[in-house]
């Protein structure tokens, strides 16, 4: 990919200011994508939430109208044809409950997980590693100063080599995690376009695939309407018609 | 209509234990009634809160991919691209959370204004109705009382007359009270069949004119994923060719 801002690795074991400004900038951009993705994420949340909410009160519409013939209603008076229309419409909402259902694990699938991986995976892991390259960091610092003080003291031997080997193990650690540290952060430059693309994708993906439509929904349409109100208002055409 | 039951206000004024036991079933059906409509009552705002949450979240999603141009990433390589791709996005997502908005209207007028009309008004009609005749038959009673004690102990005739009076008056306001009630109860037999039926239909109506379908979404159908795709992937092909 080029065009792409890359925190140059080999300059780690140098560890220049002018590195150390670089890895600031990116620092940065690491905050303000983090700080965008989050607010992504919840605002998906929401919609994730919501989608669910819908799913599971449609789900409730459909059980009450089912639980209308168990009803005790001491007044019952033709009730048959108030059960089965109201099972009629149970039927189709239990299918657009469904709908709703298939919809939620969709938007679970295609645009939660993708974005809960970069927000938990990716975004933490920077986060982890700037902290263990701060206390490699401090380690480093502490030791160097250590031996800078042990010169002008003049210490045997036996200090002096454990203080150099301290100053030694100490940049090695410093040397790894800044390695590590600088790959997370080129490789978030990588994946931050993706990470925000790809649960968009699926969000849009998914209200297209949506199974609401007619076709999949076969019950729900105008014609289904103009069919009840038909097979309703037939008995009592009949009713006319033999009374002619 | 046939083979609705009522309760007949001519018996009102004998006001006989007959009247009173079926005064009762009545009152037992409105209860019946009141119940079962205060479930489907909570079942749809779940619904509507839900569709009203899910507007909201869209619309916020399509908010945040606007601001995208407006935040301040350090590292802003080709940004145009994800920019205008981006900008594209929030269109398409801000026509769904129009149409999620519409369908909220549509559920508030054809599916929350009956249900919670029906709740408000005839429901709380009849319980209001219920303690007003409850407190003349209270009131009748002991003038009644007051009556019979009063015919032993043969008081003057002013406190006699002023006693009878009083009986006619509460008799006549309970009467009037208890015809009020019986009308009430009767209202709600005609009216309970729709009143469950209008809410659902005004669900389902809004759910078959969902305008969240390819005919008024125009943007979001697979076609226009394949354009934007190829509208993309047209400047690497020319670049290709040219290449050549």
């Amino acid at each position: 990919m080029p065009g792409i801002d890359k925190l140059p690795i080999e300059e780690t074991f140098e560890d220049s200011p002018q590195t150390r400004s670089l890895l600031g900038v990116f620092e940065e951009d690491a905050a303000a994508i983090s700080k965008y993705s989050q607010q992504l994420f919840q605002a998906m949340h929401r919609i994730y939430d919501a989608q669910n909410e819908l799913s599971a009160a449609t789900h409730l519409t459909s059980k009450l109208l089912k639980e209308y013939e168990k009803q005790r209603f001491p007044l019952c008076c033709d009730d048959e044809v108030m059960s089965s229309t109201l099972q009629q419409f149970a039927k189709v909402i239990d299918e657009l409950s469904s709908c709703h259902a298939v919809l939620s694990t969709q938007l679970a699938d295609a645009m939660m997980f993708p974005i809960t991986q970069f927000k938990e995976r990716d975004l933490k892991e920077i986060l982890t590693l700037k902290e263990v390259f701060q206390i490699a960091s401090d380690d480093h610092d502490m030791a160097v100063n250590r031996y800078s003080r042990l010169s002008k003291r003049r210490d045997n031997e036996k200090v002096k080599g454990e203080v150099m080997e301290d100053v030694y193990t100490s940049r090695k650690k410093q040397h790894q995690t800044m390695m590590h540290y600088f790959t997370a952060l080129n490789t978030l430059q990588y994946k931050k376009k993706m990470s925000l693309l790809e649960p968009l994708l699926g969000y849009m993906q998914a209200q297209v695939h949506q199974p609401m439509t007619s076709s999949t929904c076969p019950t729900l349409t105008p014609a289904w309407f103009l069919s009840t109100a038909t097979s309703h208002a037939r008995p009592a055409t009949s009713t006319l018609a033999s009374k002619k």
